[in-house]
C-alpha cells in the first residue's frame, strides 16, 4: 500500500471552485497481533508496518531486545475474502511471533500497557509511578551542544518527503549526538511515527539509544516521553509544546525534554544541565 | 483542576539560556465509567469533563439523546487515598448513570466502539461498513455559502484563549449556518475537543446538529468524521489536511468535508454541491 493516494477534490479560491486532483495521506487501521492474539488496532499510514509493530512492542516494554522477535509477517489470509474490502493491496494485520512465549494476561508490561491505553482507575501520579517502576532513570552523563540541537529542525523537515506533498503527516527522526539524521519516519499518528523510528532502530540492533536524540514534528505528550524512556533516549526535541505530564515524567526519568524548537530558540523543560553552550 | 499550569523552564535564544516561568497545558488521564463500569481512559486537558463524557457516549453511539443520561458525577471517592497522588484537586474519574440500563457486552454501539478503539480483525472497509450500518447518510438539502465558511477560521482562533498562552491545544468549534460560533472547546486531544463540543450541544438539547458546522484546528481523521456523522453534522471544516479514510467515510455519509481552510481558500473533499457561491 502506498502512503498517499490521489482523489478528485474541489479547490476554492475566493468565489472560484475548481476540480483538481489532490494527493492525500492514506489512513488505514493496522491490527498488531502477538502469536495470533490481538493486541491493539492503530490508525496508521501504511508503510514500515513491521517496524511499527516491533517498535510498539518495545516501547510498551512487552519485549526488551530484537532477539525476542522471531518472525514478523502479514497475516491477512486469516481474514475471509468476503471481509477483505475493496483495497487493491490488503495488508492491515501484522503478526509477531516471539522467540519465547509471552503471556499477555500476566506480563507486567502488558498490564501497564493495558492500563495506560484501555481502562483502569489510574490517575496521572499512578501512571508516572507505573512507568517509573519499570524504567530506571537515564544516566546523566550524556551532554549535547546547543548548536547541534538548532540544526535538527531543518534536517528533519528536509527529510519529510510525504509531508511536503500532503501536509497531513507527523514526522519523527532519530539523530546521532553529532546531529546526523539516522532514521526518519512519517505517519498520520504521532505515536506511530515514533514507534516506526524506534522499531527500525530495534531491528537494526541499535538499542538502547543512550546517545541519541529523538525529534518529533508536533507536540510532546506523556506517551512520547514514555516511549523514549523505554528506548533509553536521553533527549527529546519537539517543534511544539510539551504537556505538564510529559514534563513530569521527563523529570522523573532524567530525560531532557525540549519544545518550541524554532530557528535558534528552544524551551528546555527538564534536565537543562544536559544542554551545554559552545562558545 | 486548571487547564494550564506554570513551570520553571530554561529558554534558550542563541547561546543564551534564561530561566523563566512558562505556562504549560495540563494533560491528565480521565476514566469514563458507565454505571461504575470502566469504559475508556483518555488523556485530556481537565475542564468540561462531564461534556467530554456525554459527548464520547453520544458520538460512539452508546446513547442517542440527553434523556438517556441520568446523572454525571466525579467518583474519585472510589479511589483509595493512598493511590490518589499529589494533585491538589483530583477529579480524574467520571461516572455516567444512565436512565436505562446499558448492557455494554451486547450493545451494538459498544461493540463497534470496542472494535474501533481496542482490538479486532477489522480493516478500513469493515470500519466504514460498521459505521455505515449504524448511521443513515445525511440529508443533502442543507447548503452553505462559501463566504460564511471563510469567516470561521478567524472566529475560532480568536476564541482559543488557552492556545494563545500555551500553543499546546487543539480547538473544536460548533458554528450555526450563519457562521455564529456557538460552542468552542480546547483540549490536548483532538477527539476530546470534538467530544466536549458535541457533549455540550447534547446536554443543551441542541442535537441532532443538522444545520451546523464543526470546525477543528488540526487535521480531519476518520474518527472526527465518524463523531460528526453520529451527531448528524453535515459540514466539517479542518485547518489542515484530511486523510483518505476520512474522505471515504464523508462521501459514504453525504457529509461535506473541507480541509486546508486558510484565508479565502479551501479544499472540499466530499459533497461539494453543498457549498454554493454568493455573487
Amino acid at each position: 500500500m502506498e502512503p498517499t493516494s490521489t482523489k478528485l477534490i474541489t479547490r476554492w479560491a475566493g468565489a472560484e471552485p475548481t476540480t483538481v486532483e489532490d494527493e492525500l495521506v492514506v489512513e488505514e487501521p493496522l491490527e498488531i497481533r502477538v502469536a495470533q492474539q490481538s493486541l491493539i488496532v492503530v490508525m496508521r499510514t501504511p508503510g514500515h508496518d513491521f517496524e511499527l509493530a516491533a517498535g510498539f512492542l518495545y516501547t510498551e516494554s512487552l519485549i526488551t531486545c530484537s532477539d525476542d522477535i522471531g518472525v514478523i509477517a502479514y497475516c491477512d489470509e486469516d481474514v475471509p475474502e468476503s471481509q477483505r474490502g475493496s483495497f487493491a493491496s490488503y495488508q492491515n494485520i501484522v503478526n509477531v511471533q516471539l522467540t519465547e512465549a509471552l503471556d499477555l494476561e500476566t506480563q507486567s508490561g502488558w498490564q501497564r500497557n493495558f492500563h495506560a491505553n484501555a481502562s483502569c482507575g489510574l490517575c496521572g501520579k499512578m501512571t508516572i509511578d507505573a512507568v517509573r517502576q519499570q524504567v530506571s532513570p537515564l544516566n546523566s552523563g550524556f551532554r549535547i551542544n546547543q548548536t547541534v540541537l538548532y540544526q535538527l529542525n531543518d534536517r528533519l523537515r528536509t527529510a519529510q518527503s510525504v509531508f511536503e506533498r500532503t501536509g497531513g503527516l507527523h514526522a519523527a527522526g532519530l539523530f546521532s549526538e553529532t546531529g546526523e539524521l539516522l532514521i526518519v519516519r512519517e505517519d498520520i499518528g504521532r505515536h506511530n511515527a515514533v514507534d516506526k523510528v524506534i522499531g527500525q532502530a530495534l531491528l537494526a540492533d541499535m538499542v538502547p539509544l543512550e546517545r541519541h536524540i529523538l525529534m518529533v514534528s508536533g507536540r510532546a505528550s506523556f506517551e512520547i516521553v514514555q516511549k523514549a524512556l523505554f528506548a533509553r533516549i536521553p533527549v527529546i526535541v519537539a517543534v511544539s509544546a510539551a504537556s505538564t505530564l510529559a514534563v513530569d515524567l521527563a523529570q522523573e526519568g532524567n530525560l531532557t525534554l525540549i519544545g518550541f524548537m524554532r530557528g535558534q530558540r528552544m524551551a528546555v523543560y527538564s534536565c537543562p544541565e544536559r544542554v551545554h553552550c559552545e562558545a
